[in-house]
């Protein structure tokens, strides 16, 4: 069995210095035309058109992983993105996953799946074991400990690890997750079921197995949520594209500069912004670099 | 375009008399041994195991397809059983779902997705457009409108249809889901978000083609959200192995008999209850006739 997700991610954050997380969203119109073009010719002239977005996809994610790999401690595949095309999608997600854990990333599967029983267990098993195997997955909390527990099985068996959405970034997040209940907003309340899920799986780094989605939109909501969960991994979803930025996160690091994961796609993914150009590769590697470096100061702001 | 989804669904309830779903759980351990077999025969020594899994669920399904076509309005492939194995996996969930379609069935893909912006999006075009096509499916509320609304531009724009997370039937649902929101059950808040986001998408039958996923553990519940939600069909789990009779579902049914969907999943899959048995197909078409039977009644007791 391989050692705790939670203690691995330790490692990882602490030998690279980084809370950096790259978010995997690829969309075929938003690619460099050059791989598009590739992909093509690979795919040969007769091939179905979700077979050559999916070599498309195969590519370019091969190239961010390795452009990625020395800045970032894990990707963040958003599996809708290949979902979008079928099985070979499904077959380019698979093919991400390996390729970013044999470049030493973790892999965190963004599936933010969420159902019961057998379903749970079939999504588990799917997720964290065979070809897909994440190294966590993020999951939806609205159907209660029931959707949970199975995955919390199948991790504790495979030393895995889950990330709940408690608090979204979006702004309709609120119509459900800030609703008032018994005084507080029931992200709270989620909150509080996400400490109890993770209870059993705490790490000798201190954290637990089970982290939690908060969004990086209002830095006061971020420094109550680390508080209130005082062992979860906080996975920070927002910045860049989505407008907050690193100093807004700092609130998500413990004292330690340790607990907080930030999350950056479009603006890592996309950092070339023109799909002609020549040198696409180097904005990646360069948008990752800085983001990392930026996390480092705002966790060290944390720490001081 | 098609017709609106909710008026197809009329259709189908009026002129087969039926408001039964099959639910598609195909569980290769729990599938005739026969078909097993021949699956294994079929795929041949060399294939990967999810390949015969694969090959297994698409020879059951279409047979379940077949058995249950005359009683039933829909299918609901439930994807977690078939993204389990992966590619090959979902290639017989687009398989299961051109089987529905051709038998004249309608098809309902239980995906529960909840996601937002351009992933959300990708979500909506994987499975409302394309090889995947449902004519509707199930989403998670808890990221609000912003995860649902992708999924109505698109439904509007091919003729399909929504059925959003309401109150489930797990007994872990009340963690989230009841908890009191000034006064009401937080899932009352949901029912009203649903009536909300159906408004602009009522049929020429009087429901909207967004619907509400209740589940039929407390006949008072479903009561209450039958009148919270006038213009929603209601699709309802929980009948056969989860516990609730069709005389438990009588409420959620309008005074003309219109309006619910009842979902029997393990009841009918597995009728033939042990895998060896020759004749396992006519337990499965005998449980789909029973159940439509009884929703008939019970769809008449409530116009009584």
């Amino acid at each position: 069995m391989a050692a705790p997700f939670t203690d691995r991610l330790a490692a990882a954050v602490q030998s690279k210095r980084s809370a950096l997380v790259v978010g995997l969203d690829p969309r075929l119109e938003s690619l460099p035309l050059a791989v598009r073009r590739a992909a093509e010719e690979a795919a040969g002239a007769g091939a179905a058109p979700r077979q050559v977005a999916a070599e498309a996809i195969r590519r370019f994610d091969e190239a961010v992983i390795r452009l990625v790999a020395p800045s970032a401690v894990a990707v963040k595949p958003q599996i809708a993105f290949y979902e979008r095309y079928g099985p070979p999608g499904l077959a380019a997600y698979e093919h991400a996953v390996a390729a970013a854990r044999a470049a030493g990333l973790l892999v965190i599967g963004d599936i933010k799946r969420g159902d019961i029983g057998t379903t749970a267990e079939a999504y588990a098993e799917a997720h964290l074991t065979g070809d897909a195997a994440a190294d966590a997955v993020t999951l939806n909390p609205y159907l209660g400990s029931d959707s949970v527990a199975p995955f919390l099985q199948t991790a504790a068996r495979v030393g895995g690890g889950v990330f709940v959405l408690v608090r979204t970034s979006n702004p309709s997040a609120r119509e459900l997750q800030d609703l008032p209940v018994r005084g507080r907003p029931l992200h709270e309340h989620v909150a509080e079921l996400v400490n109890a899920w993770g209870s059993e799986s705490r790490g000798a780094c201190g954290y637990s197995s089970v982290g939690a989605v908060v969004g990086a939109t209002a830095p006061a909501e971020l420094e109550r949520l680390r508080r209130l969960m005082p062992h979860a991994w906080l996975l920070v979803p927002g910045v860049g594209a989505q407008g907050a930025t690193a100093a807004d996160v700092a609130a998500a690091f413990d004292r330690g500069g340790l607990g907080a994961l930030v999350n950056s796609s479009r603006g890592i993914l996309y950092a070339f912004r023109d799909p002609a150009a020549d040198d696409w590769q180097t904005p990646i590697r360069d948008a990752a670099r800085q983001l990392r470096d930026q996390l480092r100061d705002a966790a060290l702001q944390a720490a001081s």
